[in-house]
């Protein structure tokens, strides 16, 4: 955007918004800031949970590769929203990718082998980064509300990784939104750890704990480009709960007041995580109903829960990495973000997701499976094993550091053709050391202190669904008859998976019969 | 052991070990102090990595469980010495047992289902423990080197879980070993982590920082009985490395003499952990011929090796959980103890092994591996993913968080009869996500940054035996045309370990035509 396009109040906004007495030097268009940007170059991009990504490079950045191919490697905090992702690949531009998605394009890439995708904890990459274990940053591209008089990037409505992209790179590139909601200013708390191994402990002691800046300090010299855009990130597509969410729910609420009458939690419960999507959303506005109080959340999206919970006067505070709701609640939201201002934080992924920083609140973690297997092994990446859906994204960070680790799921996917309960995870990314709780909308299985063996009775009983039990615990039964810590029968292990790759499902497995001739 | 049956110079060594004036009136001989242990309850024992474990007790309640069977559930620091585990298990007595155990009649008890083995993150037991999220602890049995005049414990060879049991117990049994090295009070720092979610930050900043108190502090009157007992820990049967374990360890040198030159680290590199068993110790031995210097350890077990560096001037500091020496070693050690003081401090493994700790130092782990698959999922536990080895043990707590996580293994077992390197691991116990480096004497695959397909292709090319090669190239191949993120062959990805469960032996897999007729 030009500034002569700008009218008198967009001035006006531009002049409050951006006051840094250098901007006008770096003031250029979107296409000529994509001109920075080299083949082979290493490129951070704002962006969390579809929140605060840069919304005009990235569409110059695809018209460039459009008229000369070229390829970058593309880190961002995690998904980016309006569709960015996916006019990316579709540019072919998009050597490498890291550390999360969720764009069906991209994803087609990923699985197709053309995009090499790097599926990270969401809290190590810019530890990575910074210690020089991945190619140095080039270029940073960061969304901004506001820019400080030194220089400072005021981000939007996401951190992620932009604090430690715009430090590290060499050229930082800022897309001032000047429609995104001025109030985000004060909301961030930016803080850099600092080098190992002579790092000092990082000092957040409770979820409302500010320890930096409310802006991302660089060294303005690195500003390479001042971009102005209008726009908005994408709604969250977040659906409300369905009658099997809600029972899920159900189970956890009971679970969490079972907790308080058993002295192992108070009513204010812990630190509460949740992961993105519509279900663990679900859980969460769930809570509303319990008998608790004094809430708070750390976590690393900010999805509507959150603010049902803060209007239902339940949630005391909310620290995140970004602020991810949908099209109805950022209606009123982006109005009212003054009424929230002192029960939100917005900090660095780094340190929303820090495994330091969960083990040391005790954080409740809830996120979302894809399957799970009759030991407790979660996969939440892989289709069958082999097929990339989104990534791990913060559940490792929370489930491992977590004092109560709970993962929930459908029991049945594909309208029952999938069984998300199986005999053998077909990827494993959370270990069955690392799960305490299993829920699904039949039931909940409590793991904690179990050995495998008494895991998999837990398991079969309360969370598979009845069509897909009875092959279940002739698996488990036949298993067992074989004998070890954790009895497989290894032949059949993952024959349900592979009825999925052959036929589509894995409805065979809903007869014993057919299930025993396949095994 | 009666007091009458000391001699003279072992009743001045009670004397000047048992400070504590209460002691008179509970002493007891281990039969004695066993009848306060009974059927059902939950037994926490010191011991980790056969090092300081309780010694009378265990087979004061093996003799009564032969007298009158009983069952207990039973938790140590990690594994114990002297055969414990074997003899407790062998007299049917432990229902339930975790987080670690070694044994070989404990092992095959537990692979038969007949003892429940909970296989945890060594950091964890006492976290779970203290959130009332495992079953209360009953009676905590400690072997001390010295009683302080307030009742304190002063723990012998190893900390583990000691602190926390005897602080949450009901009731404390000490067994105070009068040939435990007196060099050792003052080794120790216990500190325990306050309760969650109001924690403060774990002082620890180096792998030498003191924050505690040199001796387990408890209410005295919960001591229930003092046992006198001499005899000493089984020595390490760590053997020398052989020709594999010197290549393994001249790879790993030359990657950290090449991050030291990329400028990734220092020469000092960074505080160095080191798995337990013959080959992590052989590979920290090799670090003595680097051009290393002012080196430290951030460990759990602190081995022969770390000694040799310490001897080689090469090491300043070594903080660990325990000391597990061979004889030979432990011949000059325990004599020159004094001589190491000032350059090792014994932790709580809680605090030896804590995520948040290793992620703030930026450890270099370096743990083995049973084996491992070509996209860089490793299990430590379970072989042919059924039979329980030993346990996980601290290796999840370092990997996840270190700076560096290496897993080391030979590329062969069994002469030959079975790779190290599979189409898919068996078991996951470290997954994709957090293991940065995999070493074999062929080679070594650097993974950082890489996605899965590109993965396979070092860890094909460098890690795996040249016998099973083609085998895996040819699986790696055909699951690529089949697609995906994380190519598989779903219905021949557990063939090879199946092969094995038939068998015995995986040799089919080295002759390209068997393995595509078994595909």
């Amino acid at each position: 955007m030009e500034i002569s396009e700008l009218d008198e109040t967009s001035r006006a906004e531009l002049a409050r918004r951006c006051r840094w007495q250098g901007w006008e030097s770096r003031h250029m268009s979107a296409a000529k800031a994509a001109e920075l940007i080299q083949d082979g170059m290493t490129v951070g991009m704002s962006g969390f949970t579809r929140a605060g990504e840069a919304k005009a490079l990235p569409l110059a950045l695809v018209e460039k590769a459009r008229r000369e191919p070229f390829s970058i490697t593309l880190m961002t905090g995690a998904s980016l929203g309006n569709d960015l992702d996916g006019q990316m690949a579709d540019a072919h531009m998009l050597a490498r990718r890291m550390p999360f998605q969720v764009d069906p394009v991209l994803r087609r890439a990923i699985n197709a082998g053309e995009v090499m995708f790097i599926d990270q904890h969401l809290s190590e990459t810019v530890e990575l980064l910074r210690n020089h274990q991945l190619s140095d940053m080039n270029v940073a591209v960061v969304e901004a509300c506001a820019i400080t008089a030194d220089g400072g990037i005021v981000p939007t409505t996401s951190v992620g990784n932009s604090a430690s992209y715009a430090i590290l790179a060499d050229k930082v590139i800022i897309e001032l939104n000047l429609e995104s909601p001025a109030a985000l200013e004060g909301l961030h708390d930016i803080y850099i750890p600092q080098m190992r191994p002579s790092r000092q402990p990082i000092p957040i002691v409770a979820p409302d704990s500010r320890i930096g800046t409310p802006y991302i300090p660089i060294d303005p010299d690195k500003i390479a480009a001042i971009v102005l855009t209008c726009g908005h990130d994408s709604p969250s597509s977040c659906a409300p709960g369905d009658v099997d969410t809600q029972r899920i729910a159900g189970h956890l609420v009971e679970l969490l007041k079972q907790e308080v009458v058993l002295g192992r939690l108070t009513p204010s419960l812990l630190p509460l995580q949740a992961g993105i999507g519509s279900m663990a959303n679900a859980v969460m506005s769930g809570l509303k109903d319990g008998p608790f109080e004094h809430l708070t959340m750390y976590s690393e999206v900010l999805q509507d829960s959150t603010f049902d919970l803060l209007d239902a006067g339940k949630l005391d505070f909310a620290s995140g990495s970004s602020i991810t709701v949908t099209e109805e609640r950022g209606r009123t939201l982006w109005k009212d973000l003054e009424r929230y201002r002192d029960r939100l934080i917005l900090r660095p992924q780094e340190l929303s997701n820090h495994p330091g920083i969960v083990r040391r609140l005790g954080v409740i973690a809830v996120n979302t499976a894809l399957e799970f297997d009759i030991y407790g092994n979660v996969n939440s990446t892989h289709v069958c094993g082999t097929r990339m859906m989104n990534g791990i994204g913060g559940s490792g960070d929370f489930a491992r550091n977590a004092q109560l680790s709970v993962f929930i799921t459908k029991s049945l996917a594909k309208g029952g053709d999938i069984s998300s309960v199986v005999p053998f995870a077909s990827h494993v990314d959370h270990t069955e050391h690392d799960v305490d709780i299993l829920v699904t909308e039949h039931g909940l299985a409590d793991l904690r202190g179990l050995a495998p063996r008494e895991r998999a009775e837990l398991i079969i009983e309360h969370c598979s669904d009845p069509s897909y039990r009875p092959a279940l615990r002739a698996y488990f039964e036949e298993a067992c008859q074989r004998g070890g810590h954790t009895p497989h029968c290894l032949e059949q292990a993952l024959s349900w998976h592979r009825e999925v790759e052959v036929h589509g499902h894995m409805r065979a497995m809903r007869s014993l019969l057919d299930a025993r001739a396949l095994a």
